[in-house]
């Protein structure tokens, strides 16, 4: 693996267009924190695997037009290299690209607005790290929800974009009991599954496996801590009573599955009092996605990954040291 | 007095039980900035008559749980010791305890929440510290504020947490003006009094002189300016044709108690032109409680003391010398 | 012209009554980030003309009121003086006074309420100024958004303050196509200018001609970048699809005339890279305001300059160079 990815770098340095292609590939792959084209690459395969499967291709295209704009925008800036190298003006944008083609219709606009909202994220990223350069805590994916809530927002006053795949909006009706089921053993695994495609917006439970499998091939920890992440959720919503078939979607579970990647495979080094910290902040995770879920209800947006900012940010501006 | 308190941190110094009540107590004094555990008793007593008298003791055990699950956090977390004595991590889990029993039914999850969140209170009152430390300006209650609007806001997501005493969810309706009657002089004092009682989440009206002697063993300006806080409070919102019933009930004047003791016997020294400031933000702390009553109409939670963490903040942030 | 003003200032410097207006009057300017009390003047003389022709002259002495005791709070408070000359305090205090006069209903409560929250939002601007100046970024119009946001939702606790004239509280409702008729080349031009003197909370057009000579006698880009501003924002806003009505009474077009004043003539030196950014800008102002509008709703306040604001400091804190 690791030849293989020397080889590629080889390559990348004497040629502009594979250079591009990997900066491209590592944006996608750090949507979950990995500085590598080939956790890029299965990232993208899944999300294009789960995308066509639910039969909303232009999910998938979406997001590969914006990965490529948002890397454009950070070049035309003439931003610092090494972070364009290391994809580090590319997630967002993907996600942007992500969230616009899945909450709004497939028509012309959408792909002026996509083009647009990623380039757009681009400087939200800057300004955002910048600002929390202050405390030595990165911007995580808090640019692409801004981002795109605005983008969203906005559709309701503007007839040329159709945000008709946003949630209804409505007051908050807190949930009834009955909607919490027993969950049974195959939905308990589907949604672990779910939990970890829902970063990238998709409930495909299958693609869940090409994802660990990006995970892997750049850091066992992340994948392992991805999946206890996901666990976690899982039992965490439904210990709670939520909603039976928002946990088996993995809408509960997504942002914790981040949660727990960055503080046990990115930010500290995983040990005894690392672990506990973490699945502090994992279960603080799914609690804040179902606040965030309520709060956004009369405005009909979705929460997307706000409760992983929220609570990684709480989390990191500590400093703690655990050694 | 002060040979009391010196006997008593005598007896902390070489007993690790005595000085772990020593620093809960503290954490309770902290709600109304007094390092002191004698405040910190008397406010414990004052909250547990007012929770006893209004039929919820539940309140005074979930402040209690709180508090001690708080400080074991700290402790849990290494922090600084300097801050776990002075009750630094103790206020904003003691209230979220008093919050989370206040709004929610005392079912055995409740317990688990109090204990979790007052937990994670400490963390968010790390971050939060970390992040104003850049202004020289404090955290205040804004851990307790935002700890416990995520968790109460969530208890619409599960329905094994049971948020049945949150404020209704609706429109923002503007008041109707019939609503704000003449105040007789008993409920004017009364208003006065449950001001500084709300300040911990309780409306009983007696409680209020213990508090105030809590305030005073410690500091004499403190227990002043609370009451200058709790005065000025009444008087505006009445003037300016608040619903009589919210007067009385003293949900206009905890914000502003604080506000006048925080700039008045805490960041600053007296002087007339520190009150003359202080006043504007105690005026300013009634319009902004109101604003903010309007503005979570649509989310069903409470204001809790955000107006006065804004208020205070807005003023400590230009750094006024005044002398 | 500049000697004129070389004279005026020789005037000023020997007459305390004459500072005072010239400070008043550069605290007017500053609205549009010009400090000279030509452009203030003319400024006021056009809010003024707009306001009685509208039937509405509340609103222009609101504004003088409002800028009168910003001033003499930031004498009072004894803040650099530099800053109080160059106006620096007096245009969010202009600000809020235009639109507590514009909201709410003449009643001898709302003077009160002007010379109060005028002064308020001197001690705002101090704060927030404070705050982004960790990032080289100044407070823009925030502390005038902040400030008249819980002045306004306020009212709807007090029965003595008359918000009769917010926007009507309710659900997003999204755009009906129909709204988003074609334009006709007198709305297409109406909505230019109203876009100008919608900055000041006013929609008379002709008005706009004389904010252009205010800002032309001070800085002829900045009339060049507010026209540029207004136009792209009419283009940008109808071919989006925004309802019609909106677009001519200028609603969706002030923002971004700030937005390109503060990017193209303040910021940075105009430049091809720099009018493209400031483009994106422009742009992203009428999808932000948009978005504001949307997700007011509930509350029932305005937008006011929040879009300028948010936009403009996502574009200025990634601190980039064009040069």
């Amino acid at each position: 693996m690791k030849g293989l990815l020397k080889g590629w770098e080889g390559m990348c340095e004497s040629s502009g267009m594979l250079r591009f292609v990997d900066r491209n590939l590592r944006g996608i792959g750090q949507v979950m924190f990995q500085d590598n084209p080939l956790s890029g690459l299965l990232f993208f395969i899944a999300v294009g695997w789960g995308s066509f499967a639910a039969g909303v291709p232009q999910v998938a295209i979406g997001g590969l037009v914006a990965v490529l704009s948002g890397t454009l925008m950070a070049q035309w800036l003439r931003v610092e290299k090494a972070s364009i190298n290391a994809g580090l003006y590319g997630f967002n944008a993907y996600l942007v690209g992500l969230a616009l083609a899945t909450f709004m219709a497939p028509t012309p606009q959408l792909w002026v607005y996509v083009v647009f909202g990623s380039a757009v994220s681009v400087v939200v990223t800057i300004a955002i790290t910048n600002v929390f350069k202050t405390w030595n805590v990165s911007a995580l994916t808090a640019p692409f929800v801004l981002t795109a809530w605005l983008l969203l927002l906005a559709t309701n006053l503007f007839s040329g974009l159709d945000g008709g795949a946003l949630p209804p909006v409505g007051p908050i009706v807190p949930i009834d009991a009955a909607a919490a089921n027993p969950l049974q053993v195959a939905e308990f695994v589907q949604g672990i599954f779910t939990s970890i495609t829902q970063v990238f917006l998709k409930g495909h439970g299958p693609a869940a496996l090409l994802f660990l499998a990006g995970l892997a091939v750049n850091s066992i920890p992340a994948a392992v801590f991805g999946l206890v992440g996901a666990v976690a959720a899982v039992v965490t919503a439904h210990a709670l009573g939520a909603e039976s078939e928002l946990v088996t979607a993995g809408l509960l579970g997504f942002n914790p599955v981040l949660t727990a990647i960055a503080l046990g495979a990115v930010f500290y080094r995983p040990s005894p009092r690392v672990v506990a910290y973490l699945l502090i902040a994992t279960v603080l995770s799914v609690i804040v996605q179902g606040a965030l879920i309520a709060a956004l209800t009369p405005f009909g947006i979705p929460t997307l990954t706000a409760a992983f900012v929220l609570v990684t940010w709480l989390f990191l501006l500590p400093g703690l040291k655990f050694e």
